[in-house]
């Protein structure tokens, strides 16, 4: 079965296997606002009807929230277990979006053709690149050259409530000889990348309380003490003058990166003056010593995502409040636990509070660094196929963010997880305006089909 | 003209100038929502009516927002200008009232009667003290025992846009030999109290500006800078670990107190652990060795009154975001310059701030602090008068809060400010359930009969 066929086929398909996205991505299924519980419902089931006209034996799958789609076909060889999602973050804020996000189009752009449209980066556009490389072979040669299963989850954004649930009922059908995940992104928007290396993470939400009620700070200022004020100093104390974090044993479980990772991220030649530069930075404002690959791959981080209390509203009330609030998040590497991690802040914050205060935990959940072991040769064979696709050689990278799927295929099911995809960074995910290129869907399809054909060897 | 017979007549009256109370509460004259502009003019004319009834030349005048209230009666010797508010705070929580807040009523308590409702107490209460003062000695002689001139508002609660235009206009009709202010309380509920003392005010809106944009956390944590984390060393920093406040210069300007005023308070025998104990503190929490009293009477302070930033809604969205905001007040003392202190803020901010962050100010108001020379004979005259009438002597007092009437009233027509009134600390001003004691309204009344008796001499 020759692969250049294959890749053929998917060329001549392109205005075709666009249509079909754009078809889905008119399905506006929020997983996280109830007014859309029937649209979810909806994409899983065109996503089973397509997987049915490929071949698959594909099924809907009810939970609690909202169902996950399945599909299997029988192959030779290795068994690979595809992962996608096919429910999209909401669209508001709506007036920011040039054009309807569940009208879909595609648009003549500088950077070339791109399809515009909520969930078509995450993760519709993406999903569907490995569904469109299935159909190219089937269509060529009549089957796949390896044994494929798809998973698709439909509440991503949402949390995944039904998830882990479904896996643990779901074992024995959900086993294989690796996870594929397709929700990443190439490297700088032009690398194509493995992501081996992800950050775990802890959210923390506490309230620091003091007076029974509001105080006049005429009345009351300078003689009682104020939340915010203590609120301040401990998110002030949480990291010291070098960028470092000042948790008890916080450092205690992050390893350094390996010698080989250092050399290969070095050939990055990562250019952190323009990723800054795009959001209208200019300096690392991390630890002092460390790259920045390293500040947002392979360290850990915390972050105070929130913080309210007193008055904010219009205008000027001079209320001594009493209670202040923070949401707070740390991105965890290497070895660190969740739960020694939270139980290192409440230590350190009940240190810090003076007389009359106390604090209140209201949300502590918390996930483990992942760490592939690339050592299963599907990793070089799927590398080497995403070197012959694109202009440069595919990379091992790093990801500063969190994509729990990966550490439930490994704690569930034992399961390795190779992360690939071909978002790019101005994709815009969870914001207006959402794009995918047609670069990437394009590219990302063949990559899928070179891929399929280097498992099979 | 005896006084005894004025006393007797406030006694026998005390229903009927109760109804004529609850009448005017009835009036829903809250000046900071348009929606009640028609109430606020009734509120006013009431008062011109019922001043009229009394002998009083009154009137109602316009301003660019709600009118004023003037009304002048001719006698001999001292010419007083008594100054109060007819307009009241919002109402909301309105969920919180146990009783509908423009539905007035007398309500038996453990303390006594006290009468209920949305301005009882701030300021409507204390200002037909006054007036039911003067019905009396007219009811009673024909005639009052000095000249009494008076000036209401009706935008106290709402900044008070019109106040400074409108006394420069009329500042001949305004002048008197001595300013009255009846908004005030009695010291800790118990002593009548001449205040003598208020604190000044800057307020400060200002923002600390990053990125762009909002940023994941997960892509950009770690490396970009994230302006929560600075605010709140901005913050952290503003006081040293004695609580004195770190600003440069800011100490500059602030008196010590007098030996004289430092053992008057001292005989106040001041219980902060009560004071404190009430609203479920317990330590003072400012400046290291100083008394209570210094804290909130004599000493600067620096509040944040808000903060505010990032994701603060349900859950958690992990964001770093572009922006963090915070509300500030200073309550200032002796000759502390609000432009001073703002400068000085400026620079302080302006020193902490890492690359790539800015700071914005929104909002900078000031006035400053207020002394009353105790010179004039009229407080002497009147400490004695609440002496006879209390069951313990009149003292003078300081105020942690701002009450800018008095410094206008200085500035713009070079006329000393006497301060008396008869709120308590626990009638709930500005906030749901409004009360005002019927021993504050009866015995107030009986002091400023004292007062006009004792002003006549």
């Amino acid at each position: 079965m020759t692969l250049e066929a294959v890749l053929a086929k998917i060329d001549e398909n392109l205005p075709q296997a666009t249509d079909r996205l754009l078809d889905l991505l008119r399905i506006p299924s929020i997983s996280t606002d109830p007014a859309f519980v029937a649209d979810c419902d909806r994409a899983a089931d065109w996503l089973v009807q397509d997987l049915k006209t490929i071949g698959f034996d594909a099924s809907k799958r009810p939970t609690q929230g909202h169902p996950m789609v399945m599909g299997h076909a029988d192959g030779p060889g290795t068994h690979i277990m595809f992962y996608g999602h096919y429910d999209v973050q909401p669209v508001d804020p709506l007036e920011l979006w040039h054009t309807p996000p569940f009208e879909p189009a595609l648009e003549e752009t500088d950077k070339g053709v791109v399809i515009r449209g909520r969930g078509s980066s995450d993760d519709k556009g993406q999903l569907m690149t490995f569904v469109e490389a299935c159909r190219a072979w089937v269509q060529v040669h009549g089957a796949l050259p390896i044994k494929v299963s798809i998973f698709f989850e439909g509440e991503e954004e949402s949390g995944s409530p039904s998830l882990v649930p479904f896996m643990k009922e779901n074992a024995k059908e959900l086993s294989a000889d690796i996870a594929v995940i397709c929700d990443t992104g190439l490297f700088e928007s032009a690398v194509p990348a493995i992501t081996t290396q992800l950050r775990g993470m802890v959210t923390e939400e506490f309230s620091i309380k003091g007076a029974a009620r509001d105080l006049h700070s005429g009345m009351y200022g300078g003689l009682a003490g104020n939340p915010i004020h203590v609120l301040s100093g401990i998110i002030a104390g949480l990291h010291d003058e070098t960028g470092r974090i000042t948790l008890d044993g916080f450092y205690d479980d992050v390893p350094e990166l390996s010698d080989e990772m250092r050399s290969q991220w070095q050939n990055l030649a990562f250019d952190h003056a323009s990723f800054l530069g795009d959001v209208g930075l200019s300096e690392p404002a991390g630890e002092q010593n460390r790259t920045p690959l390293e500040m947002i791959w392979s360290r850990p981080t915390c972050e105070v995502n929130g913080i309210w209390g007193g008055y904010i509203g219009d205008g000027f009330k001079t209320v001594l409040p009493a209670e202040a609030h923070a949401k707070l998040s740390f991105r965890l590497v290497g070895q660190q636990d969740p739960d020694k991690i939270h139980d290192s802040l409440v230590t350190y914050i009940n240190a810090r509070l003076p007389d009359d205060f106390t604090v209140v935990f209201s949300a502590h959940r918390g996930s483990s660094a992942s760490q592939m072991s690339t050592d299963n040769p599907v990793f070089e064979k799927s590398r080497q196929a995403l070197t012959d696709e694109w202009p440069r050689p595919g990379a091992y990278i790093g990801c500063g963010g969190s994509i729990p799927i990966a550490g439930f295929f490994k704690d569930i099911l034992n399961m390795d997880a190779m992360l690939i995809g071909f978002g790019k960074d101005d994709d815009a995910i969870h914001s207006p305006n959402e794009k995918y290129d047609m670069e990437s869907f394009h590219k990302g399809t063949r990559s899928w089909a070179r891929i399929l054909a280097a498992l099979a060897k």
